[in-house]
Formats: C-alpha cells, structure tokens, sequence
C-alpha cells in the first residue's frame, strides 16, 4: 500500500474531502474557479526559486481517480452520504492547469500554477500539489545556490541516507539535478531519471582489510577507471594521503590513473592545499580533490575564500533536506470564482500582514527582458488583456500606487505560464530531465548576480499592470467584512 | 516507476554497490561482520530520541531483491563484472538484525540497530536503513517533544502540504502517531495506518459562499456532528467568531453542538481567551479551540505561559520537516568483524573528535529501571557477557575511566535489543500502531522530567561494562595507522 502513496487520490486532507462534500450537497459542484499556486518569501531569505515538481503534479493530476479500496474506506469514516461518495466514484480532474516550465526562476507573489476548474476538481488537487511543487522546488533551489557557490566546481548529491524518506531521498536527488548538481550517489534515481551516478567506497571498505595500502590497492585492482580513494580512515596527512599517493604511482605504471581523493572531516581548506601539494609534487596533477562534510553553500563559499583546493563537492544532508530552511511555504488560493453562472468574480484575500493580501483574478504574469537578454521584472496582467501591446510598460508595486516602474518598449515580454493540462488533457511535453537542468543554468545566467548573493540579495520585482492594480484597490476598499 | 522506491534494492548508494562488488571479487563475500546504527547527537539539543521506522526497514530487508530491470540497469553502467552482477542476481539477505522495538526511548552512542551479517549483505541494506529510520526517528521524537509542550493538549499532524515529497508526508504522519499525536489530516495516514483523521474546511469554503454566515450554516447543517469553524477568512474577532457563535447557538437549538473554532493567524494567546470568553458567554463550553499557524514545541510552550485557551494544537510543517533541526544523524558502523573465519575481532573507528570514536564489538544494550519504575542509564555489555549477573553494576564512562557510575543491585535491568530478523527469517510480530504510540508514552513516563526539557536538558548516562571499556582502551591504544 506504502508504494501506492505517490498517485494515491486519498493522499490530502481531510477537509479538502470535507469541502469537496459540501460543495456537492450544497450544490456548488459545478461552480468555476481559479486558484494560483506562489510563495511569499524565499527560502533561506534568497533571491530567487527554481521551481520543480510539475512533471509530477501533472501526473497526479491527470490519474487521480478514487480507488474501490478508497471508497471503502472513505465510506468507512461515516463522514459522506451518497451523492458524495457517488461524487468520488466519478471523479477525474477535467480542469485547466497552466505553469511555469521547470527550471524556471521564480519569485515571490507570482502564480507558478494557475488552475482552473469546478471549486471540488481544484480543491481535491491541492494538497498534492502543494506537497509536491513546495518539496521540490525547495531542493532544485538550494541546489542552485550551492551550485553557485562551488562557482563552476563539480558538486554531486550524497544525502539519500538523511533524505526524508524514500521517496523524498529519490525526488530530492531529482530535484537537486533540476537545480545543477552533477551526479548522485542515488543508484535508484540513476535509474529512474538517467542522472550520473558517482560513489567508490566508504571506511568500512578500508577497515575490512588488514591495511588502508591493501584496501586502496585492492580498489584499484577492481575498478581501475573508476578509483577516488577516501584519505581520512585513519589519518588524512599522515596515513591515507601518502597510502593514496603510492596507489596513484602503480596506477600510473599500469597505464591507468588515480581519478581522485576524498576528504571527509577536519580542515578542509588546509587539508586540500595538503592534498593538492603531495599530489601534484607526485606527478598527480590530474588527480582531483573531492570534499565531503557537512557541507552547503555558505561553507563553500567560506571554503573557496580561504582558497580550498576542491575541484568535487560532495553534498548530502544540508542539500537534501534544505536544512537551513527545510520548507518552502508555497500556498495555494481562491483568486477568482464564478458566482451563479456569471463570469469569473475577483476574489480578493486580506490580511493584516500586506505579504498575505493575495492578488486577485485570474492572471498572466510576464517577463520582461532587456537587450543583453538580463531579466528585469515580471509584470502580472490580467487574462484579459493584451500584455504584449506596443507601448513603454508602466507597472504597479502589489500595494503602493506611489510606486510604479517604466520598461522601455523595447525591451522583450516572455509569457511565463504554458499549458499543461487543458480540460484535463495533457497538452504539454515534458522535456527530458537533462534538458530541464540546462533550462535552469539558462534561467540563472539570464538574472543579475545580486539576484542571486546569499546575504540580502536584491529584490527582483514582480508588479502588477494597471488595470489589475486599480482592480487590487477597488477590492481593498470594498472588502469589508464577510 | 517512482512507487516502487520504497523497495528497491536500487534505494542504495552507489559506493554500497562498489564494495560489494570488491568484496565478492576480493573473495570477502562470507566475511562475517557486525554493523550497528546509532546517532551521536540528539535533534535540536534535546535529550532523547523516540524510535521509529523499524517495521519499514524490517520489510525492506526481508524483501531486498535485484529485479531483472534493476540488474539489465546495473550491467548498463559498465561497472560491475559477471561475477558481482550473478551475486546481485542471487542476492537476499539471510543475517541477523536485532533492534529496540519502535517507541523506545534512546539515546546517543548506544546501537539502536544491531545487524550481523556477511559483509557485502551489511553493507547493502546501509542506505536504506539509513534514510528509513533517521527519518522517522526525527519527526517521532519532534511529536513527543510538541506533545510535552502541549502538556496532555491535543495535538494533530496537520503537515502533508510542507513534507518532503508524498511518502515523506505518509511516513511524516506514521513517525508523528508513534511519536504521540493524537490524530493527522492526512487521509492516506489514516487508511494505511489507522490513525484517526481530523479536519473540517479551509478560508476557501467561506471565501466560495457570498458570506462568511452562510458558509458557517452550510458547512453545519451538512456535518452537524463535526463542526469546527475556522474563523480568520476576514477578521477573527470581528466576524469569524460572533458568526461561529451565531451557528453554535443555532445549533444547540437542533440538539447539536459547535465543537469548535479554530484560529490561523494572529496572537494565538490574546485571540483564544477571548474566543473562549465568548464562547462560554453564550453557553458554548463545550466548544473546543483548535489553533494552528506555523506551532512547534517552543511557541506552544511560550503560548502555554502566556495563558493561552487552546485546547488542541494543529501542528505542521515544523513537525512533519523538524524544521528547527531538519535531520538525525544517526550512522551505521562496523564494529566487529570475522577475519580469516577466526571469531568476529572487534573493530574501533578512531577520531580527533572524540564523540566519533565508536564503541567496538557485538554489544547488548541494558536499560537500569529503579524501584520507582524509573530509568536511570544504559550500560553496554559485550554479546558473551552475562549482563543480569547479581551484584552492584559498575559502568564506565565511554572514554575516561575515572568516571565510574554504580547502580544497586536492587535496580532492574532490561534488555532493550529484540530479536526482528535471524537468519534472514522474521521472528518479531509488530504490534499495531496504537500500541507502539502507547509503548512510546510508557517510555517517556518513564523518563525524569529533566531529560525532556528542551534547552539544557540533563544528560541521560550511556555507558560501558568494564570489559567493554577495558577492551576499548586496548584498542584505543594499540590502533595505531592502518
């Protein structure tokens, strides 16, 4: 049953079962909305998201169908009458789904999904959704910005053994290839997504034998073109390097060559100058250094300034489980609904806190892109209108009408949604996954590197037209209470 | 493809793969070998873990296979000869793993996990081993400590939308059951795992009505008998909760009762005691609050000191992630190995560091009970010492032997390792999950109230038998550079 989890119509939450019910009886069933898929604030407190996960959402979607097993069980609970249960039986998603391509770059408050479909078809979709976009998403960004701080370093994904589970070991190395990273370590994601897999041995291989020398030369009798010898057993300087050294040397005279070592705890800075030194003084300049440890991307980037000779990052927990911020809180909300059959009605979320008033309709965000193809705003629109129309671009801040920004006319406009699923049928192909990592570097080197520092990075911004400002005002000022 | 992630054998590292394929070739293939998981640092500076995953990896040993498609992608890489690949082929695992039931309390530097096996089958179930029960250990012992905080609150798992991944969230919301909470949103939870489901309606049911009014009516007279409203679509104190009160009152009339609000947003502290002044005003005792909003152990005990009226806790994304310390840890060392078909050698990892330095050999964790049904250490004895020997129990410090504890001879001592897997063949019945939540809840009464506070908690003793200790030293000493 655990390995049905991934397409599962029963993976959500009660109340979205709960809500789906009650529009039936209350005979909303049919009523047409539109709901947005964005975050508010970057994990980490970074610049950007790359997001992740839509080949998945699209999957989930367009199977979902409530199993015999299902039924029975929710008929079980004693919480739905017929029609309800009735309503479940026949249920398969017939809605629009548009998104953002993964790997794009994204920002706060845009929609990277927007759906539309009945209030019960976009309500049962949710919770998956959510759980599988936000997941994602968050591993291919910090992928991405660890990838930035190994500044054009190698860096390889080691964490399937702190990875949230399975599943989360197996979409985490998914997401961190979307990302950037180079390779795994994750034989089943090999596998399941072509990504290249990387690994050699571990210390209980060296302390297996009777010596480290026997265990490296061993290794490298076995696997000759594939021998990265990890130094740090015993005593990286004083027993493993030079041990490495000697394996490197034999190598040499059968033909072949030491591909690399690994050091996995202590200094890593001074130990990699250490290891470049004793290497290179042995004629093993090709010999790579490959580091692992604890590592993300502030130590990388500490590690590079104190001039750490790493070519390979080896990067694990911190990777996987984004464990300086290890969730990403997209949401997922109501912004226009079809009330008696009319067309779409704004609707319009206040808050107290100006982050959480979501912007209303049902809305086309666009890109906008200089002449040195540098992205300089994203701009949302109103499915109404024409975005691309002839003219300088005057856009509004979310909130302050005092604050407007102009784009010259001649800069590019680039639609950022495409449609995936369009009245439930698939309509988009999905890149391979190669391809979708070369989106995201493409993504990356079209945004400004202050977009892209670790500490208070510039703030890319994302402005609504006109028309859909002084719409966000009107509901501002007439929105009373409910 | 993806929902058989959870048993793959491919669910592995590949350098697990690699030394496998050396130790056949190297003819190490029927080495004998002792491997125990342990974790040296308990999350977020606390001091004990819960113990979760087992029944998973269990499943995932007994019914480790290579299929015809993960061998055909095996041979692709290149790597591996004829002879390692017709070892995959052949591959089940026939060793013994014995471990602490799910539930149990634990703590650092003591084997959670004891598996005895030939080398290559040790070494394959690593990873998998790894990712199951670091991860649910996690967040079983992120529930218990939200449930201390809680101090017998109610507590649910609300955090499907912000896991890591779908089986992330599954496997999220059985580690919280096992950990203490009493319930989850989490439908698929519920049908796999029999955990109770809560869960009423979202800002998108009243946001879909044309006011907050009719949303509330609609959502009782269809689940009169499950009635919690959430109150903070407009303004909790201003509308959400005059409304509820309203639809409570109403349906008290019916002969029904309102069984609670629940707030989102806000000052969780000032809005409940007036929700509950409001409530009991108009004769709604009976009404429980539900608040959610971003909780872990820490706001709910700051909540708790303030006063606050809230009787059950919807907890999320910082339960399901253990946001505040997003992994365990916990590693998988050999510690004793069969050399030359001699008996098992105990093995010793050295390190500067010295939490890293392993406690060597097959050992039998033994739990001291006192009279008061109270634990008071764990001493670590070697698989052929008889740990139930009458007499006052000396125990030794780990490293230094002038630190010595004595236990009385009238405590109690406990085997805390039971036998799951002898020879390959399952010899434990899993109880039901009710039952390991109660196991996990008799363990931590069990347990000094100053070892479950969460900043500075005492430190719980693990500590060696005088063999264990003295043979440590001898390795210690002797161990010099492989």
């Amino acid at each position: 049953m655990v390995e049905d989890a991934f397409r599962s119509a029963l993976l959500t939450d009660l109340y979205q079962l709960t809500m789906v019910g009650g529009y039936v009886l209350a005979g909303k069933a049919g009523q047409r909305a539109n709901f947005d898929y964005f975050f508010r604030q970057v994990p980490d407190n970074g610049g950007f998201c790359v997001l992740a996960g839509l080949e998945q959402v699209a999957a989930y979607v367009r199977n979902l169908r409530f199993t015999e097993d299902d039924l029975a069980y929710l008929e079980s609970l004693g919480l739905f009458p017929e029609p309800v249960l009735s309503y479940f039986k026949e249920f398969s998603f017939h809605g629009d789904l548009y998104a953002m391509p993964e790997g794009t770059v994204a920002f706060p408050q845009e929609p990277l999904i927007r759906v539309t479909a009945s209030l019960p078809e976009a309500q049962l979709i949710e919770t998956a959704l959510l759980n599988i976009v936000n997941f994602q998403t968050l591993i291919a960004t910090k992928a991405a910005r660890v990838c930035i701080a190994a500044e054009g370093g190698v860096v390889i994904d080691f964490g399937l053994r702190r990875a949230h589970g399975p599943n989360g070991g197996l979409m985490a190395s998914r997401a961190a290839y979307v990302g950037g990273v180079e390779g795994t370590s994750n034989v089943l994601a090999g596998k399941a997504y072509g990504i290249p897999l990387r690994g050699t041995h571990a210390h209980s291989w060296v302390e297996s034998f009777p010596s480290e020398l026997d265990a490296f030369r061993t290794y490298a009798d076995l696997y000759p073109d594939n021998v990265v010898l990890l130094v740090d057993t015993y005593d990286s300087l004083r027993s493993g390097l030079p041990h490495a050294v000697q394996v490197g040397k034999e190598l040499k005279e059968r033909g072949k060559s030491l591909r690399g070592v690994r050091l996995d705890s202590g200094d890593l800075a001074y130990l990699s100058q250490r290891a470049r030194e004793e290497l290179d003084r042995n004629g093993l300049q090709d010999a790579g250094i490959v580091a692992s440890s604890d590592l993300d991307e502030w130590l990388i980037e500490s590690l590079k300034k104190q001039g750490a000779m790493i070519d390979i990052w080896g990067v694990g927990t911190r990777l996987v489980t984004s464990y300086s911020s290890p969730a990403l809180g997209g949401v997922y909300k109501l912004t226009a609904l079809d009330e008696n059959g009319r067309k779409m009605v704004p609707k319009l979320k206040r808050s107290d806190n100006p982050m959480k008033i979501t912007n209303p309709g049902k809305k086309v965000p666009i890109r906008i892109v200089d002449e040195h193809d540098q992205i300089r705003g994203d701009v949302l629109f109103l499915v109404d209108e024409d975005p691309f129309e002839e003219a300088p671009l005057v856009a509004f801040h979310p909130l302050y009408s005092h604050v407007r920004k102009e784009y010259p006319a001649h800069f590019k406009r680039e639609e950022l949604l495409v449609p995936v699923l369009v009245g439930g049928e698939p309509v988009y192909e999905f890149p391979p996954l190669e391809e979708v990592r070369k989106n995201t570097f493409r993504n990356l080197s079209r945004l400004d590197r202050a977009y892209k520092r670790f500490h208070n990075p510039h703030t890319y911004h994302v402005s609504l037209s006109k028309r859909l400002f002084e719409m966000k005002q009107r509901l501002l000022v007439n929105s009373g209470i409910g």
